[in-house]
């Protein structure tokens, strides 16, 4: 049965720099959207990714795949403006190629390019007992859902942080399954879901979508402030790189430590 | 009318390191709890500050406050084994020193160091407003509310992402209020919050809680993963270096994209 990743980089990221689409931006000197097909190309139960891009991207995105050599991808399909039209595009391709129902179908956001093997893993694992699974993280912050009051947010309600995630991608489904639920979000007028799990869970309420763990290094890129964040992260993901720095940590605590003993 | 800033610095953060209170692990060349002390202590409108440790903490906390020569530190007093215990001490200690109801207490998490000024100065305009506001950060992230099915979590709903923030804090109260919240609750035995906010919100829904905007960079410090970011932030915070950094990654952009263009 095949499993097919499908990786979204049809985003303009007017949050992040009108002038340079995050995706091709490089992080640790690679390109962000060259880690996101990485993550999937190196995955052996993948058999299969197709990306979706725009115009502006198209060319790049292209040359970087055929310098990569990556030997899964299978189609680099133009988007829509919405991320939803770029994920109904990839179903339409499918479709055409007469995928079967049965198929493993895993979304991931191009611009979150440090998703980990345990987590696509987990998502290929949790469709064998569910029909959707998601990606998501545990917030360590409580969350708090709001409403509007005048012109300002207030608290409506604090739900336990335990039942409370953040997603991320991939977000998983067999391929009958997500086509069903937007073949009836498309026949709804007021559809505008900015997740492909919500479209299942607003128009399959009955289908589970079971949580795989993601982790805190699996970030979203936005805007220029999480770059830092991201490049650090790559450097992190460099194992001898985290071993000196934990080291260098250490070091720094203890040396405070000794010389507040001999302050006093 | 005084305007208090409590730091909670009694955690034990067994999820950071054991041997290592992470409230004293430097950042940037400064302890964590500095940090926190000191965006207070910068900030006019705040009058005084509170200081709540745990007993291993109690004289490296001490010595720090010494040492930097703070001036409106007033106590630095023993904390309880829950969060919540601490805020309890720090609002009993309010009372014994006989403060008005309608003094704006600021409950800050000591390992929340890169707490924006705007953001306090938010809090105390919003209590000019409301009874209690707390700092909150809206998710860039789906949030997705679970629930236990069999030993899987599953989604049972996706809330509006303009209505779900991710608390911070510092958290804002009249101190007639939060004092009001906490007898409440101290006389329900099924009270465990984990957030002084959600205090108020369950033991007086009907008081409204403004969302005052917070930061991503407003993070807590709960794992030893979070170290590499947090560093990442106070460099950030830097202004030069954050110039060199921006700077840097647009020359990686265009000689990346130059390159690509001679390569075809």
């Amino acid at each position: 049965m095949p499993v097919v990743a499908v990786v979204l980089a049809a985003g303009f990221g007017t949050r992040f720099d009108e002038n340079n689409p995050k995706q091709l931006v490089s992080v640790g000197d690679k390109p962000i959207v060259c880690w996101s097909i990485e993550a999937f190309e190196c995955n052996d139960r993948v058999s299969d990714i197709i990306v979706v891009v725009n115009e502006r991207v198209s060319n790049m995105v292209n040359m970087l795949i055929d310098e990569a050599g990556y030997t899964k991808v299978r189609a680099v399909i133009p988007g829509g403006s919405e991320r939803v039209d770029s994920t109904r595009a990839a179903l339409d391709l499918l479709k055409q190629a007469g995928i079967p129902d049965g198929a493993k179908i895993l979304i991931h956001d191009s611009v979150r390019p440090f998703v980990e093997q345990q987590s696509i893993d987990g998502c290929i694992d949790g469709l064998d007992q569910f029909n959707a699974a998601t990606v998501a993280y545990a917030s360590t912050d409580t969350i708090l859902l709001t409403e509007d009051l005048g012109e300002r947010k207030v608290v409506r309600s604090v739900p336990d942080r335990t039942n409370a995630f953040r997603a991320q991608t991939p977000q998983a489904f067999r391929f009958g399954t997500i086509t069903k639920a937007y073949e009836l979000a498309t026949a709804d007028p007021d559809f505008h879901p900015t997740d492909d799990t919500r479209v299942v869970v607003d128009y399959l309420p009955n289908e589970p979508v079971a949580i795989v763990a993601g982790s805190e290094t699996n970030l979203k890129i936005t805007t220029q402030a999480d770059m830092p964040i991201a490049e650090n992260i790559a450097r992190s993901l460099d194992p001898e790189h985290a071993k000196q720095e934990a080291k260098a940590r250490m070091h720094a605590v203890f040396a405070e430590a000794f010389s507040q003993m001999h302050k006093h």
